[in-house]
């Protein structure tokens, strides 16, 4: 989802009543982001609370390559990493996933072993080709077994888009909160994945848009939040329960117009580390403590929500490695700003950092020719010239450096012989040289690949006879061409 | 000012608190256009409730060019309009106009003889070269006489944008506020001119925005809409007043990023027929009435301000010409949607129409590329193969489409093929048509410039000693070039 697609951050159909409320009662970040602008990185990196290039999710393969876990992979989230409910049982609380995990679906990473209690979704993307014969269709998870696949017993019709998935998750997790609220401390991690193509939502959202079945899609998240929302109300837990939305990646533009959304005043989309890639809708959500109508320029991160989430149950994040998620509860509770980089990667590769409003572009690159004059677009309509490069370009020795505030679309680079510039550059190169003299990466989980590891016969096939035969074990090198 | 400079549009910085709370007060319009790309036109539409090409506001010098009222233009509201100030009289209205009024600077335009009682605040844009020698400043007129220029009396330091206009033209709108509000009722139009380049705040303001001075110059500007507006309910006429904010054209993004504003996720700026030119943020607020929280998809035009002020105030609109703006009272009172039509003129050209969600370009054209070579870019950072044309390109037996609703910043045209298109394009040709067989164009005031007639010597000049010498007059026909 993008920064733009919600009603209170300008989308002009606003059809986004309940998140809109739940920003009007709470907390608005304008400025925050996500740790990748892919899926999988961004996903592993709220749960560690740490960079994609320390906990293992990016690929050596290639220089600057956008790389997530399709079915192919053979890596996930490695042992060692220590994830967010796993941690949060310390302080007794009960964890479920539901929808999309995206840590690898082998089963040393199932979403259990890694310290949830409870899954009920997918571990991948559901993108096709829909014929269990190139790659099966994904299959969903009960807990410890799958329960059936998408397409199959949880169809969506790729014609129409109709599907009753996000009816099905929304069920899952009001059912969570009811049976944990009043009884243990719970984290539910709510990771719908109807925006993402091909999109698709119910019967009673389809069509009801003017923003095409994207819009749908949204309407339906929308009111499940609402929902949501409103059950802990009933409840009498929501004053005793944090809710936070955002997203793992800028809208899809490459999708657009009828299955991507929208990155509102932003350069470019997913994939890009322009602002459209990373910076997300963000809203914090807790009555009677964090007041209403607030608006916070914190610089935020999606990493932030696992050290946050640590302080609210009372704990300290693991000592023993390097967290780059910041405990928001001064900016919360008391709209204190903390100073804070934001790093942009793509792979193994440093792209961009913000510090204060200041932008550096150290390498610039949206899709390369090739997949270009094919027509795929990460920056539909949009064209900064030497900005939104197809070539990857090279900037390490003189950095673009916009000024995110006066220019939030990225398209006026600081002249390089002003005074801002120069000073800009020398605070983001002192702060980026700290982060780089101390960075240790973590083993990249996502280099190979393999047909053989795909979700052909996941545990509980047998049961309901939706085991496929996978195909020759041939490992090899991962291709990311992003 | 453009759509995406409020926060509650949108705007990252959400520095618009005042505004942001007069749209939670009341109704915020997402689909509210402005009547031209460009200021003048656009004024006098808004005053006459009818279209630039039927009031005079156009140019027939050259095909689709923006023409308005520099200080050199002859032309101005012809005595046969009728202004909105003229009719409300008859229902006992007093009217002051407070800013720029840009309907023409010559004796014979002046607001006073169009219906308004009080003025305060000059007959023109601000621009230079501020030396009164190719152009004198521009007067500031207290009523029928001027009391001082832009620049020399009225200060703006053109190195820091120091100025207190703001405060001045805030002062005699509260002013005029208190004398009224408890005697008569009133027309007051307050029309500041801060964010139009050269850009200006007053020194609590300069420096204070995320967005430089052109943010510093909305703050401003957000900040005296609270003050206005907490003055009508510390009187307690609040729920018997309307207020409406808006603008007369999109940001002009030629004046990126110091001194031009956000169009949000539209396409392109002033002066052009996309989007970005002419859709505007617009709120209207009237406690007790208009309730809040409110959001309209109504289709909704500059002009209807002055069909629905009349009906305010008990008036009917003049049945002996064309009106083209709707009564709103409808869909503010009763959240009623009428079908309408929104026509995009430049100059004397139909460039593009839109009929519920979509929109079809007859011409489209960003500017010249003689202007583009030189740096003259309307469309910074956006480039839409086909649609930001340097060309004049005629659409007219093949209109371009786009679904405003998917597609907010028309960067994908539909397919000429596709069911949707035809339908599409049936309906809009129709109104069109209908437009177009009606149409009597008004006799084109801006053709004929003279220095000559430029404000040399206001009335009230020789009293203050600001009495300049003009040259000789020699009538000519206007250029103009975009």
């Amino acid at each position: 989802m993008g920064w733009g697609d919600l009603g209170v951050y300008g989308e002009p159909s606003r059809e986004t009543p309940n998140l809109d409320r739940m920003a009007a009662e709470g907390m608005l970040f304008p400025n925050f982001y996500s740790a990748n602008p892919l899926c999988s990185p961004s996903r592993a990196a709220l749960l560690t609370g740490r960079l994609p290039i320390r906990n293992g999710f990016y690929t050596t393969n290639a220089h600057a390559r956008n790389a997530y876990t399709p079915q192919e992979i053979v890596g996930g989230i490695p042992d060692s990493e220590q994830l967010l409910p796993e941690l949060l049982k310390k302080a007794g609380y009960v964890s479920k996933i539901v929808g999309k995990w995206h840590l690898g679906h082998r089963p040393q990473f199932h979403p259990l072993k890694h310290g949830f209690d409870e899954w009920f979704g997918s571990p991948n993307c559901h993108f096709g080709p829909y014929d269990n014969k190139a790659r099966p269709n994904i299959p969903v998870y009960r807990d410890w077994e799958m329960v059936g696949r998408y397409y199959e017993e949880f169809p969506i019709n790729l014609k129409t888009g109709e599907a009753n998935l996000t009816q099905i998750y929304l069920q899952e997790a009001l059912d969570f909160i009811k049976r944990q609220a009043r009884h243990h401390p719970f984290f539910l991690y709510w990771a719908v994945d109807a925006t993402h193509a091909p999109v698709y939502a119910s019967k009673p959202f389809l069509g009801t848009s003017q923003r095409g079945r994207y819009g749908d899609a949204v309407r339906e998240i929308d009111d499940s939040i609402g929902k949501m929302l409103e059950l802990l109300q009933d409840l009498h837990v929501a004053d005793n329960t944090f809710v936070f939305f955002t997203s793992d990646n800028g809208a899809a533009l490459i999708s657009a117009p009828e299955q991507g959304g929208s990155n509102g005043p932003f350069l470019c989309g997913k994939q890009t580390t322009f602002e459209g890639g990373m910076r997300e809708p963000a809203l914090a959500w807790w009555p009677g403590h964090v007041a209403a109508g607030q608006v916070s320029h914190q610089l935020g991160s999606i990493m932030d929500l696992f050290t946050t989430s640590l302080a609210l149950a009372g704990l300290t994040p693991p000592s023993d490695r390097a967290i780059d998620g910041l405990n928001l509860l001064p900016t919360l509770l008391q709209g204190r700003l903390m100073d804070r980089p934001i790093f942009y990667y793509r792979g193994d590769t440093l792209m961009a950092a913000t510090l204060g409003q200041h932008k550096a572009h150290f390498w610039t690159w949206t899709n390369s020719w090739e997949n270009f004059r094919q027509g795929i677009d990460f920056c539909p309509g949009q064209n900064v010239s030497g900005v939104t490069t197809h070539n990857l370009e090279d900037h390490t020795k003189l950095p673009l450096i916009f000024h995110l505030g006066r220019d939030p679309g990225e398209r006026f680079p600081l002249s390089f012989a002003s005074t801002e510039y120069q000073e800009a550059l020398s605070r983001i190169t002192s702060v980026v040289q700290q982060h780089q003299e101390a960075l240790v990466p973590g083993q990249p989980q996502l280099n190979v690949c393999n047909w053989a590891v795909m979700n052909w016969a996941p545990p509980g096939c047998e049961k309901i006879g939706k085991c496929l035969t996978p195909p020759e074990s041939i490992p090899k090198k991962c291709l990311w061409s992003h």
